[in-house]
Order: C-alpha cells, then sequence, then structure tokens
C-alpha cells in the first residue's frame, strides 16, 4: 500500500505568537517562517491579522517572503475579518483563509448568546465570503472538543458544501482522551456524506498534556492535516508539538503515512523559535530537550554502551543532535565510567577500574555532575 | 457502579532523581518525600539503593521520615542488590522491592546475552528472593513495549507464580502509542490466567511525547497502577507526568477512577521538585506551567471573561492556581482590555474604550506584554 501524505500545518506564528512574551515583530516573524520553509512545513499559519497593524504587517511580509508553503491567515466569521486576511494575503504565492465559529454548547450558549442554526448559518455565510478572496479556505468549529457529534457533522457537512477545502475540527481546550478525539474523527469520516470532498484537520491543545495522542488518535482515524507548533508552544498549556507528530510517525512505519519534515532540522529550528520567542524548552521535553537523548542511570548507559536501540527509538543524529550523552553521576555505573575515561585517554579494566569507580562514587554524591576535569583528578 | 482505584506509584526521587543535575542529598530526598506524602501519593521509589552510599542512606532516611505511603527501592534481579534494598529499608512502615530484569530481544540479546527461558528463571529467583525481606515485591519487565506480548504474558505468569504484588509493564523507550500499551495491557489482562493476583502497573516513558496517553490507556484497559513523576522528570525526556494522571482522572468520571492526590498541593509540588532539582518546567507545561491558566487572545479572552467554561477544563483553584490571569498584548481585544482597565479602576465603554484601544494596540505591538503601570499611561 502506498503511504500517504499528511500534511503539516504550523500555526507557531499564530497560536504560539499569541502568548504571553512571545511576540515578535515583522523581521523576527520572516527568519522563523523561513526556517518553517525550510523545514519541510506545508502550511504556515502567519498570524490574524484584525487583530493589530503589527501582525497584518507581519503576514503580508512573510507572504513575500517564502514561496513553497501556503500561507495561511485566521479570521472570525465577521466579514471586515476576511477582508483585512485577504488583503494581507494578497502577495503569497498560495494563499488559504482559515475562518470558522464555535460550535459546542457552551460556545454557542455563552459566547455567543445564539443557537445551532444560527451558527451554521453564519458559518456557511462565512466559508462563502471568503471563497471570493483566497485560492484556499480552512473552516474552524471551534471547541468541536466539546461539540456534540452529530451537530459537529451537520456543520462539517454545510461548510464543504459552502466550499470549505479543509475542515479543521479543533479540541480548543484540551479536553478529549486520544479515543474519544479518535472516534470523532471516525464519525465525521461516516457519517458526513461529502466528507471525501476536504481534507480533515486536527488542532488539538495541551491542557491534559494528550495534544500529540489526540492528534495521533485524529490521523489515524482519517484526518491528513495536523496543525502543530514547535516546540509545542501556544496558547495556556499550548499546542501539538511539531517534532513530536513528525516523529511518531517517521518511526512507526506501520501507520502508512508520512509528512515532508526534514527531521534533521528540528533541533535547529526548535532552539530558534525557543530563543526567539523568549520561551525556554524543558530539559525533559520529547525529541527537543536538552536531555532527550542523554543517559545518566547506570543501567541505561551500559545498555545504550552496548547497543544503542536498547534504550532509544530514535537516533539523535535524525533530528540534528550529534550523538547521545552519558552524563557521569552517582547513579552512573563502571560501565559509563570505563568509556568516559576511555574518551580522556585512560584504558582501565578490572580491580583498577573498581578501585577508581569508589571513589567516583563518593565525589558524585558530593558533585553531582562529574565532568572530564574532575575525572582527571580521580586518575591522579 | 463503584469507582475503582488507581494506585499513584511516585517515582520523582529514583527515576527522577537519576537525571543529569537533578541529585538531591539526604535532607533534600526527605524534604520532597515529605511533600509528595501530603499529595496523597500511595507509593514512593525513594531509591536504587546499591548504587552509591548517599543513595542507600537517603532511602533509609524516607523511610523514618514518612509513616503514610508504602517505599520502594529498585533493584536488578541480582541477590546482592536485593539485600542491599532490603536493608536501606528496614526502618520502613510498608517497604516493596521493585525488582526485575528486560525482556525484549533487544534487551535479552544486546544487554544480557542471554535466551527468554534464563530471563524467566532469573526473574523468578530474584522475586523469590526478595520475598524473603519486604512485605511487597513488585517485577518489572524492563522494556516491556518492544516484548512480544505472548512472552510477556509467559513471565507475567511466572512472576506472580513466584509471588509479585505488582507486574510493572514499562514501555522504556517511550516508543508505544497509545492503542498499543491499551492492547498490551489488556492481553495480559485477558491471557495471563492468574493476573487477578496481582496489580497491572505502568510505568511510561516520554520520548515520542505519549507518556501520559500511554499511562490512561493503560488503565483504560485494567492496570490499576501508574508510575509517575512530577512535572514529568525523568531519564530522557522523562516519565509520565503525575499531575496529568492526576487531572484526566478527575476530570473525566466516566471512566469511574479515582486516585488519593489532592489536587489543590499539584502547583505547590510541583514548584517544590523544580527548585530543588534545579529543573525548570516550560511555561507551556500541561498543569503547572506558569502559563496553564493564561490567556491572551482576544477570542479566548472575550470567552473566559464571559464563562469560564468556553475555555478551561479545570478550575485553576483545583490545582493550587489563585485564578486565570488576561494578560494583555497586542492579541488581545477589547474585552480584556475593559477588564483589566476595571481592575485598575477605570470603566470604560463605547467610544472612549475605541480610543483608548487603538492606542493600546499601538503600544502593544512595541511593547508586548502591558502592565497595569502602562495602563496608566494610556488612561492619561
Amino acid at each position: 500500500m502506498d503511504k500517504e501524505k499528511v500534511y503539516i500545518f504550523d500555526t507557531t506564528l499564530r497560536d504560539g505568537e499569541q502568548v504571553p512574551g512571545c511576540q515578535l515583530n515583522t523581521d523576527e516573524k520572516v527568519i522563523v517562517a523561513q526556517a518553517l520553509e525550510s523545514l519541510g512545513v506545508d502550511i504556515i499559519e502567519a498570524g490574524f491579522p484584525i487583530s493589530s497593524p503589527g501582525d497584518f504587517e507581519a503576514v503580508e511580509a512573510v507572504c513575500k517572503a517564502v514561496r513553497e508553503p501556503v500561507i495561511c491567515a485566521l479570521t472570525r466569521a465577521v466579514k471586515k475579518d476576511i477582508e483585512v486576511a485577504a488583503q494581507s494575503l494578497r502577495y503569497a504565492h498560495r494563499g488559504r483563509i482559515h475562518t470558522g465559529i464555535g460550535t459546542s454548547d457552551y460556545h454557542i450558549k455563552y459566547k455567543f448568546n445564539s443557537n445551532p442554526e444560527e451558527i451554521i448559518r453564519r458559518g456557511v455565510e462565512a466559508v462563502k465570503y471568503a471563497k471570493n478572496f483566497a485560492e484556499q479556505v480552512e473552516f474552524y468549529a471551534e471547541d468541536a472538543g466539546r461539540t456534540d457529534n452529530e451537530f459537529l457533522a451537520r456543520v462539517v457537512e454545510a461548510m464543504i458544501k459552502a466550499g470549505a477545502d479543509v475542515v479543521n475540527i479543533p479540541d480548543t481546550t484540551g479536553y478529549c482522551l486520544p479515543n474519544e478525539y479518535g472516534a470523532k474523527i471516525a464519525y465525521l469520516k461516516n457519517n458526513v456524506p461529502n466528507i471525501d470532498k476536504a481534507i480533515i484537520s486536527t488542532h488539538c491543545h495541551n491542557d491534559l498534556g494528550m495534544a500529540t495522542a489526540n492528534s495521533v488518535a485524529g490521523v489515524m482515524n482519517g484526518a491528513r492535516q495536523v496543525e502543530v507548533t514547535m516546540n509545542g508552544i501556544g496558547e495556556r498549556a499550548g499546542n501539538t508539538s511539531l517534532e513530536e507528530v513528525a516523529m511518531i510517525l517517521k518511526s512507526h512505519p506501520y501507520l502508512d503515512l508520512y509528512t515532508k519534515i526534514q527531521s534533521i532540522q528540528l533541533a535547529k529550528t526548535s532552539k530558534l523559535v525557543s530563543t526567539m520567542m523568549r520561551m525556554p524548552v524543558q530539559p525533559n521535553k520529547a525529541i527537543v530537550g536538552r536531555n532527550a537523548f542523554a543517559h545518566s542511570s547506570g543501567i541505561h548507559q551500559d545498555g545504550v554502551l552496548k547497543h544503542r536501540e536498547n534504550y532509544e527509538v530514535i537516533d539523535p543524529k535524525d533530528v540534528g543532535v550529534d550523538s547521545s550523552e552519558i552524563i557521569l553521576t552517582a547513579r552512573s555505573g563502571r560501565a559509563a565510567l570505563r568509556y568516559r575515561l576511555e574518551g580522556i585517554g585512560h584504558k582501565v579494566e578490572g580491580g583498577a577500574l573498581d578501585s577508581i569507580y569508589e571513589k567516583f562514587l563518593k565525589m558524585a554524591d558530593e558533585k553531582k555532575v562529574i565532568e572530564d576535569n574532575d575525572l582527571h583528578l580521580l586518575i591522579a
């Protein structure tokens, strides 16, 4: 069977950029957009042009600076938003307007003070209006994660009929579990008569730590676009991590899915986004954290030194990291100590190793991490 | 139906503590253990006593300092390890020895240079030996995530027969997807004749960002113990996050599962562990990140101000955070601006609000985050 493509829709510059402290100026946005282009992202959501003059200008600049990816601009289901988005996209090689409206009971009642029929009417009107201006139109059913599946299917059918090329099913509050989110996508796939005329997109938030798992459940049930950010940044606990989705699909060939992501650029792009947006990545972040390929317990170090795949499912080189690290602490064993001693030019075995290991443990209980200069002291 | 209990096994002090730079001295370990006791953790894995004299001493001190949780010590399937662990646990109110061996082809061939029958024999011997010393014995089948299910079932059956009270099914390399890991637990539940005589435990690593999702898939398929760390710290990309599992079970009542975690202490305990272990938590970390309850986009702020549940599935107060934050940036709308102006004593509506909002956007495009003192300038 031929592998099917999953489109990577990156919203680092929109959902990521709206985070407290992460705002970028136009030049910075262009640098990030160019990095995303070279990483192999299919669609770049560059901003929410109606939100401020600065954001409008940035979307326009991104359109001029990158060629390969589709450039997308966010709007509400409001004519003025759509007009401004269209204007910001006028230099795009290929442009997409991303419009939509809340579809859950919470949003219909408490946010819009409206009713289901009116919500569908407003959505259809927005999609049709956007079709006048952009090559591609994507519709988001905000808070789809908490929207009744039967009503959601009616919304999706109506939007595809109105011309939506992509239908986005956001778990806006990050409430779904993977089985629930997967079932939602499967329900749409099985119950919306015109579903094959559009691409289903996932957009998952990480409030319960489920964003990536939900997105993967989505593609396993028929979604073919995933909305992500570098390092999983975004509103509150953030969005699905681009790097996690890319490496999950790459390391699970039986899924028969692929993305265009050049994984070797992941580490570099992660650092660029983290630095530009002043948004630290925790050391234990999957794929791109400082410790993602660092081994410190004796059992693991011994295993990795014997055979890398004992403890690693991804070759660090695949994501642009030079190699696994063997870090010496009081939890390290003789195998790691011998390896690191060899690295500084000392071949030590047997009884000599045992005796240095005893001294090493005392030093490590005190100093926590033992560096090469400490090893020289131990040997002396 | 009565809710069933899921035991929380915290390994912050063992799998977390072995991380580069995270080593704690005995006094620090005791402080963290006491915090975990007051958080409501059922089992504290306090260390790996054979690994160093300092770790032995710390496990002993934790046994003396906490009363309620079971104290657990890690070993390999090695007599000396088990004897030392037993000695370190002698002051425990209730002690558990956690022993085990690798069961995947990778580990059997490349780590132990052994064969399946020999691995079972060594495991059984270790469990029986440990039973002489400790009230409870837990067995781990290291790299169970990549172990053939049929062989794993044989291993688990033999260990339960040998006396294991808990059988731990680690996804050591973090490779599984939730459907795979859930199916593995279901397979054991359905194919191990004596499975009801032991508790199945999950121990998931986060190399692909799946640790929490896999653990939840595990309990949905019959596991009743989850091994976790605060903030998800641990070897490489870390372990399952305690705070995520606790809040997922709490916010999904239909699962009919509960834990003893006092969620109101989560924020406090997260900060303690992060500070003590010098391990920063990224702002977009679920539940305990600085931004987990911060809203900055205009659409979200407007929604939250109308009705909190429009954009939040967890009440911040439930995890010990005072309240949601409304942060003003260039992505904020009029509703948020009006709300924050009210907070500093200015009621502004209609045309006056529009005119301040224009000035606000220009300032926000420049300054990124707008604070109360900036608002005073805008009003002046």
